[in-house]
């Protein structure tokens, strides 16, 4: 269970790391949305690994198969199944870690759950799937671009490297410029040397995505438990070593007044109703207010690394967790255009949700 | 949409803050429960207005009838009605709002969402809702506490005031000791007074409540998109005025190196799989470790205040929106009790998904 | 489990036979459909007991309770509650069955599934329970009718005595106009003296309802397993006695040829797709036509009979069920409300999910 | 939307007739589960076409490829994809289709629905999507087994001639003998002459299959909305050219009396609960009864037929739709295993839902 998310635009991911393939089935995809396949490939080629030395050097060439709900370009409303074949898959990599449990590892968690586990890799709690959800997340990502959306997400902070800076300050069309993903160009190489030299001590680094969702209109997200920033969160969540999710003011806006923390209204030129400031993060009541959807992302250090660390086996002995394998010493890079197809897939979810509103 | 929440444990709320009744239908609590009318009670009682000076004035029994789903003091597995009728119900204090959107609420929102709006008090927007929350969440407490498994939240931030404390320095068997519920009694005071004079200001203010779970036995959660940590954070936020969740380490994490960061296993005398520290939260891969579960949810400042503010109304022209009607100047001390029912909520479901897991 | 139905006008029902109350809360009903309490309480009049003399003489007023998500005489997309207290509860009445198991009752399954059971008139496997959908039904059927949906059932067959007729050649407006719910008068009478015949000797019989819907249009219902046909069939034997189901040609239609019943496609002088015949009730490929839906339901004879019967009690001893308290010598006419109510609820729900088609 | 099935044992189906592959994701099967791959070929093999001469003489190999979920002889607990590739795709057979609707095809209202279709072989909506469903069922049906539960079906009405015996009094297990799965060989040979005929016609014909479960221990299924029987009808409604579902007495067994129809309880030497006649049809309130599960589904005849037949085009236009393509003169021996993967994936669905109860 667990492997299917969205109420109408409904997805189901499989497969592990070093199986066959890993993919996805969405069901619910509107009728006669244009399949753009390259812009599929694009995507996943932002998450790709190897593009550069701050990255794992696991060699996949993530090209996805469209199996099924696709006819003359355009989706047909039937199950779309995407299907990325695993190459690179050295199983044997991984051979002497079968029987211990890696710290911070979901192998542990796993093998308790379920009685067996598939090692490998780390199985299905590899962050491998997540190349399904940014698949299925491109095709979300056009419903929503037709629509005048768009999601950017980027790196905020890595380890206590912080860009202190607005988003509304930055150019958010360059984020995809360098290998870091921060789009603003001195930060990101300060980043990217911090990353490059945590990855010589075979050590790994956390650090904070920030996304932005604009052109959003009023009325999407639904009361109570299903608030818009309550299904971002569990989806951000959702996502390998994810820590912590924040919108609008977050953990620093507790720390205010009312009085200076809410945002009052009025009403623009163009006649429509805005705010004088977005604390609230483009979400009222847990439905979308027509602002900017901004939100934070805390991973934490990858808990792959190269240096021995203390665990135990199966059995409960005592032993010795080498580090072995190819990882990333800081998953942020790669994880912005999972940031960003998460957010869609939330997104175009409430949209269909929101037809039935009155 | 939106108003249920569970896969197995599925409750259902309903009710505006001043129509008739607010309540709650549960599908799928187990048959067999001690069924304890007092305790639902005493839960409803920790959340109820008008218990300080620093909460709502608002008078409100919150006395719970249960229509259905027990049968000679025990659950029959069958759907368990609760209701808590309505009935300090002064809508003529909102007669001035109902054409007016107030800053940081969710009227207008809702307005353009549904095309009309229960204006009094909120409506379904109102934290009035939660109670139902607390209502179920008691009968989930009372299963969990059968297992051996204790939940504890408490208020560690108000304002700026925090309480540099971890959990297991506290004793959190205090915290309903004091109105703040702060189980340090020298902060509690100090967190006190500062509500009680950020309402003398007619302002509020946010905060930060912390919650633990104990006992909880490895192998709840499920991978990929139903984690236990991103079911906790999409309960969390779905909580009135929730800005933010993070678990374990959370946004702080994210400075650290793996090699910090990681938690090493070891075999404790008992010959139990346990971990050095828990930065992990007790959750691993989105599954629960059997380590203690933590966790911080961050509230803003109550949108309600006492002030003048400027806003705009249904047709879009330029209002001032005055402060009256009963409101928290913090909303923390009461959500301490909602906090605790989301979580055992959350846990429940996990817990009745797992029987399926092998 | 099991309780609740519809993926977007989602029903969540409650309460026993002998518990306090029976009702139902809808969630995902849209905004601003006019809310006519008159007709809701006018629809479970028709499902109420007491109406004759072949129906069971328990006295029930039915009268509905709306608790929410009504403002100001609309709805107002959030969940409507509605609560049918119980009134006429002689408990007492099932003392000589609280350890027995009545012959085809579920006293049986319900005490074995779940280790105990509220044996008060069959607790929660009561049709009493179906007055709560029949509330519900009464707001779908408001929103179908506004688009020119009518739906009717009416009573074809009571045990061996068959209205041979089709739907057609009836005036299905003149349904409800007698007892039995018949609209041919004389076939009406011959049932109403075979049930009361029946009813004298203290036994019960069974029959066939027919339903039909006109005005649906093309394009509701969805592929593979969520048929309309399929959800149509799952509503009806979710009714309590029912047995069978089957749509257009049904059972019979096994016997021709595909030349005989494939229905030919034509364009009419309006321009409209129809086809020459109907044998496919409306429904092709699980998705509406634009033709009549129309559809048979088998209702076993109550299993409450006035006549001893073997049967065993908890220990598994040999007793004897004797017949007491009131019952339906034949649930048909009853039945016909409840039928309609929850094609109505199926319908409605699949127009709200083909808004999201394309 | 709508090709997703079950709570727990999820299963979304993908795939169109003449598209790359059909497949299916299994979300929710438990770990630890003996794989057995030729088992899921084996029932494969009895569903696909050109078994003989009575069924279509498309050729497909139908031969599995498991992408995910299983791991060293074992399920996992993680989804399992399958995926079979189509090979025989003679598109082309479809051109003269492209534009016109087919009579009692689903042409029309797909096109209706989503402004667009795969024209080739139905896409979506040709039963080759069974077969994703039949790999699926093999696995339900493997856990049953373990349990001692087994399920069958057979054809028991081709047209007019019908087999009037009880499934008591036949061999089950011979009912994969014979080209027409029908256990009583002279009956079977009847059948395949009868269908062989209609072939050359070019006309097709229904019939009606019967299938038994035994073994199902008391209490799978749930009360109200998900009563075992409803999701059983639904699940076979779900199936192609299905036009009813009857179970236990069904609709015969509305013309008995109630003293009739009730099945009398008594305990058996081995001290179980048993009902002396099985008119329920081994449920009882929707929860089975351990007596053995038996329904009847109807199939209507192939709408595809070797006849010219009057339709209209996407304009409107009158068009003469002339048969031409491969089919089955009749559905039912190919729908026999069919009927039994689904039976088996209700019921798995049902054994893992009922270990929430208490």
């Amino acid at each position: 269970m667990g492997s299917t998310y969205g109420k109408i635009f409904n997805i189901s991911t499989f497969g592990e790391s070093h199986g066959k393939a890993i993919g996805v089935v969405i069901d619910g995809c509107p009728a006669g949305v244009e399949f753009n396949e390259e812009f599929i490939q694009a995507e996943l080629d932002k998450r790709k690994p190897g593009q550069s030395r701050i990255t794992t050097q696991r060699k996949e060439a993530d090209s996805v198969d469209v199996l099924s709900g696709v006819f003359e370009g355009k989706t047909t409303g039937t199950p779309i199944a995407l299907v990325i074949n695993n190459q690179d898959q050295r199983s044997k990599d991984y051979g002497h870690i079968a029987d211990k449990f890696r710290p911070s590892h979901a192998d542990y968690t796993y093998a308790a759950k379920y009685g067996n586990r598939d090692y490998r890799g780390g199985g299905r709690s590899s962050a491998r799937e997540t190349a399904a959800r940014v698949a299925a997340g491109a095709i979300a990502k056009t419903i929503l671009r037709d629509m005048g959306i768009e999601i950017a997400a980027y790196v905020k902070q890595v380890g206590r490297l912080k860009l202190d800076k607005s988003y509304s300050e930055l150019d958010l069309s360059t984020r995809y410029d360098n290998a870091v993903r921060c789009p603003d160009a001195a930060m990101a190489q300060e980043m990217f040397d911090y990353i490059d030299d945590t990855r010589k001590k075979g050590d790994s680094i956390g650090g904070v995505i920030t996304c932005v969702a604009s052109g959003v209109p009023v009325g999407w997200g639904e009361p109570v438990f299903d608030k818009l920033h309550a299904e971002l969160g569990k989806a951000m969540l959702s996502i390998n070593a994810v820590k912590g999710f924040e919108y609008g003011s977050g953990f620093d806006g507790v720390e205010l007044y009312g009085s200076e923390h809410n945002d009052e209204f009025y009403t623009n030129e163009a006649g429509e109703v805005k705010t004088k400031t977005n604390h609230a993060g483009g979400i009222l009541g847990g439905i979308s207010s027509g602002e900017d959807i901004y939100f934070n992302v805390a991973f934490k250090p990858t808990a792959t690394i190269m240096k021995d660390q203390d665990s135990v086996n199966a059995a409960g002995e005592a032993v010795t967790v080498s580090g072995k394998g190819r990882h990333d010493p800081c998953v942020l890079p790669r994880a912005v255009p999972i940031v960003e197809a998460m957010a869609a897939l939330v997104l175009v979810d409430f949209y269909l949700r929101a037809k039935a509103d009155k």
